[in-house]
């Protein structure tokens, strides 16, 4: 039998939380005379009633719970916490349909960034701060659970960085307790900091820190349609793409890095191949873009923003790089999958798992063609175990399934088969902007239909959660018990 | 180093039997009055020649080769012998461009099925017979490559069926020679049964027998433009149903059967599955059918024969299904990879890796949620070892990988996004038609770029060798040794 005793008394807290952030823009939208104050403040006031009254009610439970009730904490945290989050877009001036506010509130905490609100430049400043909100808190929700929670359960490949985490502790939730306090103070300095050097560069206040609040969780709301190709500045674009990149590494390291372990950083397998894949697909797309004839008069600076953008999974945009042609499609359809490094705010598939399938790959041809030689495996040093090695497999194809069955649903419900297939990619790796003129860069995903947004809700929780953890609640094995 | 005296030695007398084979179309076209069998007499001569020359000058070498050997004889044979097999396309009165005619031979070769011959139904009866015979000598090299050598190299998990083939010789010579005569004897037997089905149904004696070939080799090589689209016919329909699906079930099995191992193909694993794909997708497609209301009136016939032709990655369209909708267009997308057994003449990743990867993957979410529990896979009644299970998650990841970069590669050479993925896809899993007005079921290669006919000749080889025997010569320590 699962015991929902924790599982309420964690689901309570972050909803008491996400209450105490909505009275943010409450204050903001009160100072400037918004009357959507109202909204934020009834808003906070329900959800932190039913939180409060969550946690009281299941206190005096014991602190622990096992791998089965990790699971359905954690999924059922992310479908709670969005359905609270939806309410100030439901009852605000937008007044959103609640398929639509719960796909932005998705969107926002899964650190997607694909939107359904359009007039983004007019909407009422509560509004824009609480999306750039979800996306922070989203993005720090993320970092604890890739480092205290998913290694635990052995979600595919994570418990590679078991061993490198705080192994204080073996119990999920006091170890959860004391990583988040150092990665929080160090997520709030970064988002301060990007704030500062956003506004410097020329954005009013409310938009640097909302901006600043996206970038460092790598989800890309912007508070503008026209996205960051809003500002038309190289500035604003070189700080986007040096704050999404320190959101897609690994937060660990910088707080070993801080501890005085010099190298931590340039030393891991993960932080050097994801430069390397920035690097290897910026000279991609610069070719595609020269190849094309657009804007390269901007240098290749859309190239680069855009690339950083679509591989970290934030999802700006500064251009409709669909006008690039083909190959330029192919690349950003490809990149959608990347992602960053585990235990950041990025999403995808990431790329410690690709550093992994090479070995496993390499391993197999050196087998064929040795068959009797044995040849072991490493990653970043260590020895790689092959149940490691195994999980890691089944993560990649399990995800391409899902992109697969996910998209053939959204084709089923009538969208066309690029535009599905680009939907269900971006959704999954939680990118925001798909291809074409429907939901590219340039367009927004207002106009679909509400079976395709749920099941584009569906999708992010998905991919945010790293697949195994919402899949295993679906296994009759798990509740026959 | 590599001997190149036995690799040259099976070239040589794989080119004398292509040489002699070339008399068939010679003789036809002599029969009938037409000059092209002169151009056939003359490329008989021509490869008879060289593959005599292979053969007479290696002969007392050592009748055994090793892995490496084996691995270069055979890409070596299917680069070669298409080759040769594309001189009567560059001499007839078609006049086909070498590369239109390397594609068109590989097409044949590797029973993909792809053309870029227009006219075919006033094409010379000697060229629509070469065409027919080249996909009916690859579908039985084929079967006995799959079943004498793939096993031994061990390649994507194919060592599975090492077990269950003649055990009587390690060697891969002596091995392929023994197996390959009463496998051809079978096989020249279904080919007579299905040319006299397709004959006593209406078909006119030169069809049926090129049809029946193409059928068996699950090639999709047809006399006319319209594929077989051109008879309407219901009983020729069904005729190709049923032989397309014989084409695609384990040869062995037939020969087990055949010597009184009653219920071998019932009892197989593989088979069942490849039954119960047919019927969900056939349903499936029903479904998507009946959704847009095209062609309902025929029944269902279509959908059932469209959906064989595409899983058995034999290509003969009845239909364009690209009018179905987008639903259509995904599943029909999907079915380009599913293939049939291994040990067929059929093409495509093949069902016994999706039952080994769904045992893979099932295993792996036990182990999440039973973090201490030991879990056995299970194939076809027998234990799954650990580096069959790797051989095949490696199989899955190079195919898609390689349906990739080969789609990229085409988008870089100015196909549309969609169009290259399909071509890609369908090139690699030897299917034949893509999607799309280009290439789909009522299109044509012909009016792709050279660049692209190459790339796409290079993917169909890659496909129908199951990837690692074309990959691992390009290993550099392949060569090192």
């Amino acid at each position: 039998m699962l015991d929902f005793r924790p599982i309420a008394l964690v689901n309570g807290i972050l909803l008491a939380t996400l209450a105490t952030a909505m009275m943010l823009p409450a204050l903001v939208d009160l100072a400037l005379g918004n009357p959507d104050w109202i909204v934020f403040a009834t808003a906070a006031g329900a959800t932190l009633f039913v939180g409060l009254a969550m946690t009281m009610s299941t206190r005096g439970s014991a602190g622990n719970m096992n791998v089965r009730e990790a699971f359905v904490m954690t999924t059922l945290a992310w479908v709670l916490l969005a359905v609270f989050a939806s309410l100030p877009f439901v009852w605000s001036e937008l007044s959103l349909s609640f398929t639509d506010a719960y796909f932005e509130s998705m969107s926002g905490l899964t650190t997607t960034g694909a939107t359904v609100i359009t007039g983004l430049d007019h909407a009422p400043p509560g509004i824009l701060l609480w999306r750039g909100l979800l996306q922070w808190l989203g993005g720090l929700g993320i970092i604890v659970m890739a480092i205290a929670v998913l290694p635990m359960l052995q979600i595919g490949g994570m418990q590679l960085f078991k061993i490198e985490a705080f192994d204080t502790s073996e119990k999920i939730l006091p170890r959860a307790t004391q990583i988040s306090g150092s990665l929080t103070g160090l997520y709030i300095l970064f988002t301060l900091i990007c704030a500062i050097a956003y506004h410097l560069a020329g954005m009013r206040v409310l938009d640097a820190i909302i901006h600043a609040m996206t970038t460092i969780a790598t989800g890309g709301f912007s508070s503008h349609d026209a996205s960051m190709g809003y500002f038309e500045s190289t500035p604003i674009e070189v700080i986007g793409i040096v704050f999404m990149i320190i959101g897609s590494l690994p937060f660990l390291l910088y707080i070993k890095a801080a501890q005085g372990h010099r190298g931590a950083l340039y030393r891991d397998s993960q932080v050097r191949l994801f430069l390397a894949f920035v690097l290897i697909f910026s000279l991609l797309a610069m070719l595609a873009q020269k190849q094309s004839g657009h804007g390269v008069d901007h240098g290749f600076r859309e190239a680069i923003f855009n690339v950083v953008s679509i591989m970290t999974g934030t999802g700006y945009s500064t251009v409709d790089y669909d006008l690039w042609g083909p190959f330029a499609v192919a690349l950003f359809f490809c990149l959608t999958f990347v992602g960053g490094c585990a235990g950041s705010t990025s999403c995808g598939i990431k790329v410690f798992r690709f550093a992994v399938l090479y070995a496993n790959i390499s391993q197999h041809l050196k087998r064929v063609l040795h068959p009797h030689g044995i040849f072991v495996n490493m990653y970043n040093g260590r020895k790689l175990p092959d149940h490691v090695s195994g999980a890691v497999m089944c993560f990649f194809f399990l995800y391409f399934l899902s992109v697969g069955v996910v998209a053939i649903i959204l084709t089923y419900a009538g969208l066309d088969v690029m535009g599905a297939l680009s939907a269900s990619a971006t959704a999954i790796s939680n990118v925001g902007p798909g291809l074409g003129p429907v939901i590219g860069p340039a367009g927004n995903f207002s106009t679909l239909s509400d079976f395709a947004k749920w099941t584009l809700s569906g999708a992010m929780l998905l991919g945010r959660l790293e697949l195994f953890t919402v899949l295993v609640l679906l296994l009759p094995s798990f509740w026959r018990h």
